[in-house]
């Protein structure tokens, strides 16, 4: 059995990371599911999804990372095609990939306590995201 | 229902990046399938799956970071282990992941309008690829 | 059919690396089921699953390539709301991701003959996981 929701989000941009987790639980007790996998996905070419323990400070060493990884400033041929300056998004997004599966059983996400799903808007500007979270299995 | 399928594809090596997204999308047509996920996956050690923008400056950015996260010309262990030089290649599958999930609904994928699907290939040599695409959902 | 299962590892932490695959293999076999997917997903905040062809040279570079993107004793914010001292744990971590999903056909994994399914613990000490491993596919 498939069950197709989304989750609307409105983000500020520059590496926005938001707690998606609550919305997920909420949309798997609608689904009646009791076991199988959600897959969240985010459509679009600068955000992306992960685990954290979300809090402040794992949220801003992130963040941090991916100024290592993939520093805003550096030089990037993306800016040219566009001149839209989210060369950085892109790579960041790529680098992390846009979705995530999670399995469940007796209607529970197999989450830890301490980590949460979460959102990360790498473009530059704020973003209105509709993120595609698919519950397949069984009643 | 589970529909697998596979793409066939010569890479030159050498991160190099491939689109695959209109194999994809004709293989969920001819799956009938109209909602669920499909997976894509990569056998082997040095390939790897993500989403971008598929244009040149975006792959050319994205080829220049795995540079800077594994540089070509850095020491490697597994280089003398077997003496093939791509110590960096399998370090590069292994941070990006051989997979992706991704959900269908109505037909279509929930992909993005600028955003496709690509295979990377970070070994030293050309190599032929056989990505496994398996579809699984409701008719 | 959903068939859901866990593995119980003790760890050294420490990006500490094991190979998995052989416990998904039997599970599979156990399992009945023909083809479909498996999701394994470890939970917490500072585990995460990938493949690698898993010979001690690799295992080694992969390790010291966590070291450029997230060092052990960069700042970290985190570390100052536990003073437990794994900022880095967790920034590797949300950088890997917590799961994988792998199609299987035919009874077999679509892995290739050097890809090895991997747990990473990236706690700064040992810890006892429980991996989840779960089926979803046709008998």
């Amino acid at each position: 059995m498939v069950v197709t929701r989304s989750i609307k989000i409105k983000t500020k941009g520059d590496t926005d990371i938001h707690n998606i987790t609550p919305d997920i639980k909420r949309l798997l007790r609608e689904s009646k599911l009791t076991s199988g996998i959600v897959t969240v996905f985010v459509p679009g070419s600068t955000g992306a999804l992960t685990t954290i323990e979300f809090e402040p400070g794992a949220v801003h060493d992130l963040k941090e990372a991916f100024e290592r990884i993939a520093p805003r400033n550096a030089e990037y041929r993306h800016n040219g095609t566009w001149n839209d300056g989210n060369g950085f998004s892109h790579v960041r997004a790529a680098l992390m990939g846009p979705g995530i599966t999670i399995p469940f059983k007796g209607k529970e996400l197999t989450l830890g306590t301490w980590q949460q799903v979460i959102l990360i808007d790498f473009d530059n500007r704020p973003r209105s995201r509709e993120i595609c979270v698919q519950f397949m299995g069984e009643v």
